[in-house]
């Protein structure tokens, strides 16, 4: 997009949600079915860190549950009771909480919506390079391929 | 803070503000005066962003309008109406809009409150090493020392 046609502001509500289908490999993707992240930073040419407004319905999580090697993290609770688990246990939020997750801390993390409403939040993570990915739940770890591309891997190192 | 002392989860109104006292030389520091800025990255140990919750009592601004050489910033805006100014004119803000400043665009930006009510918006920036602010409608700069600290400067280069 060229830097002339960047918007002022917007309506978050109004951006575009990413594409469903990227992400994990089956049978992890459907868990997370129902996501809807819409990438706020990348409509103003943000490259440094990422902003996305995502709801999750009832039923839903953010993610499985995961903690980045290299990137830090944050969300911010706009609207809803989500569950957060992490190694420490399970934390009730509601509207107006927050929660942060250093790069490297191991804390692996994700939301759960427990409830019968819609979870809506804004995630914040910046974009280290060579960033890699622990789920300690799951036969899954996102690795850096030779090229530095991402790559799902089984726990065994395989790729999906 | 040793790490097992960080929160799992905060009310990100219960983070005590940052101290007031710092930042811009007279006669700008009474030019913010009133705002409230409570660093909610920093509770969770964050060093790649920071994430603030602000305040803008009625007359207030969120900062001397200005643009970054080397880091993105974003706000998301919670409560209130302000006013988004920009290098393109002005802009009305409400709950739910966002806008995004790209490093090095030199779209110099300050969010006004001009209504009787308070304004709160969540503020995001990266950290990126040798960053440099212009101030293009006040006589003044941020530099970087020799030393790598930031210093305020004149528009000619003269220290505050």
């Amino acid at each position: 997009m060229a830097d002339e046609a960047k918007p002022v502001a917007i309506e978050a509500d109004a951006v575009p949600p990413s594409p469903p289908g990227r992400g994990y490999p089956e049978p992890f993707a459907s868990r997370v079915a129902g996501r809807v992240r819409r990438p706020l930073g990348d409509v103003f040419g943000l490259t440094h860190f990422g902003v996305n407004l995502t709801r999750l319905p009832p039923g839903g999580m953010s993610a499985l549950r995961h903690t980045h090697r290299s990137e830090d993290e944050f969300v911010y609770i706009l609207e809803g009771n989500p569950i957060l688990a992490t190694n420490e246990g399970e934390t009730a939020l509601r509207s107006g909480m927050c929660a942060g997750f250093k790069a490297g801390s191991g804390n692996a993390h994700h939301l759960i919506n427990r409830t019968e409403s819609e979870v809506v939040y804004l995630e914040i993570g910046d974009r280290a390079a060579g960033d890699t990915v622990i789920y300690p739940d799951d036969d899954l770890g996102r690795a850096l391929a030779p090229d530095g591309s991402r790559m799902f891997v089984h726990r065994d190192g395989r790729p999906y």
